[in-house]
């Protein structure tokens, strides 16, 4: 129950859910690893991502993680029931949470999904929303320009509004009403397509949800840390440890500065 | 003589190299290995692509090549001098080709040098002007998005367009006429890089040189393949046979079909 939570990520967005989970389980200590050197996922492969997600599995449990949170969405879609299915501590993902909340808030019954290529070829969003309900419809769209426009920081940009125009054309079209931003990087876009889809459009935001998910699965499993203490985070990436400092910095309510490199394809 | 040579690559990029090789040196065979698992190399530090360099270098040995081209900017930028004084074949890259015609080019004197982030940070383009030609001045800069951009199809749009001018506008402020296009990538993007540069400007493309000083090279070693044969190409690839085959048809003169995947991380 002492031990900490492993999270990992393709490379930096993650953060974005290491930062719910420290907002809703303040108790719990956690391990991050980002894959900063082989970052993206988006376009790879299923066998290349499993392998990869299974490495990173390995390093976390080094550490003694009790629980394991996959925080990339293309390494959820791909990679997760195989992982579930090999290690004996639980193991969530992002894309049933964003997935539930959706069809908790669709009120028309049209639910959007945006992420990467490989999240949307994977067709994982649509399997887990029609075992919820098979009334819905499901329009999904890669959006393979989205984390490039964000990491070069055009978060509000005309070139972005165009191309957030072009992606989402169809989801107007469809009149959905709750669109998942299925990859960490995009509720960093989040005013520009708020904007674009307009007010009646909820957006779903998986870190949150998956937090909250998190919450609930370790409550179940007695697995909380009953103490009331100062949390320890440990940050472990495979490459740039500058770079991910400094995106670490813009993203989470503390400082981060002990991040560490290690050699991930020798696990 | 009649060993193969070995190319590489962070991905698909690389083809248009040998594609030029193809053309200049039609008796030669080749071995490409596109390192599409872990692609792009450009945004990642010097240890890492050193690191993946080497993994290749050690793949492509075991395939007899009497050569070694460094067919991606970034790799040549980062790991070109480690990897030639390790090895006792000749390695070749595309920078110092490229560097050497924008040297021989200009008029005025100001040369430009575009590519990804690790290559424009290296700062070897400006290292090899100033040695050929220590009066030179040299712009440079990175262009994140030009590859993402590419991908994406969008060569002639008014998105890429309107990024071609902030990434380039002080390329025209410097009054550079000779441009180095230090991506693989950017070489299709010269519509719109020439509409704005304008018709003084001279676009740079190192593979067409690289393939020029690899001619060179074997000559004065005495490796050029002297048997007239129909070449045999081979590659290899770490992920993606697909998307790899789909590009290779629309890069090379022939159709690829017999691409296979390789694990790289156990070289």
């Amino acid at each position: 129950m002492n031990s900490p939570i492993g999270l990992f990520d393709s490379g930096v967005g993650g953060l974005t859910v290491a930062r719910e989970i420290m907002r809703q389980l303040p108790n719990e200590d956690l391990v991050y690893f980002g894959d900063t050197a082989r970052v993206p996922y988006g376009s790879k492969s299923k066998q290349t991502v499993l392998k990869y997600s299974r490495q990173i599995v390995r390093f976390l449990r080094t550490k003694d993680v009790k629980a394991i949170v996959i925080a990339c969405n293309t390494a959820s879609a791909l990679a997760l029931d195989e992982i579930a299915a090999e290690i004996d501590i639980p193991v969530i993902g992002v894309v049933k949470p964003g997935a539930k909340m959706a069809v908790e808030t669709t009120k028309t019954g049209n639910i959007g999904i945006i992420g990467t290529e490989s999240t949307i070829k994977s067709g994982i969003y649509n399997d887990y929303i029609r075992e919820l309900n098979p009334d819905i419809t499901v329009v999904s769209k890669a959006c393979p320009l989205f984390v490039p426009l964000v990491e070069e920081g055009l978060l509000e940009d005309r070139v972005t509004e165009d191309i957030v125009a072009r992606y989402l054309q169809e989801m107007k079209e469809y009149k959905v009403d709750s669109l998942v931003l299925g990859c960490t990087h995009y509720p960093l876009l989040r005013n520009t397509i708020k904007r674009f889809m307009g007010d009646g459009v909820r957006l779903v935001n998986p870190a949150f949800e998956t937090a909250k998910s998190l919450k609930e699965l370790l409550g179940e499993q007695g697995l909380l840390n009953p103490n009331r203490h100062k949390p320890e985070y440990e940050y472990f990436v495979s490459d740039g440890v500058d770079k991910f400092i400094s995106f670490a910095d813009s993203v989470l309510p503390i400082h981060v500065n002990d991040t560490k490199v290690i050699d991930i394809e020798s696990y």
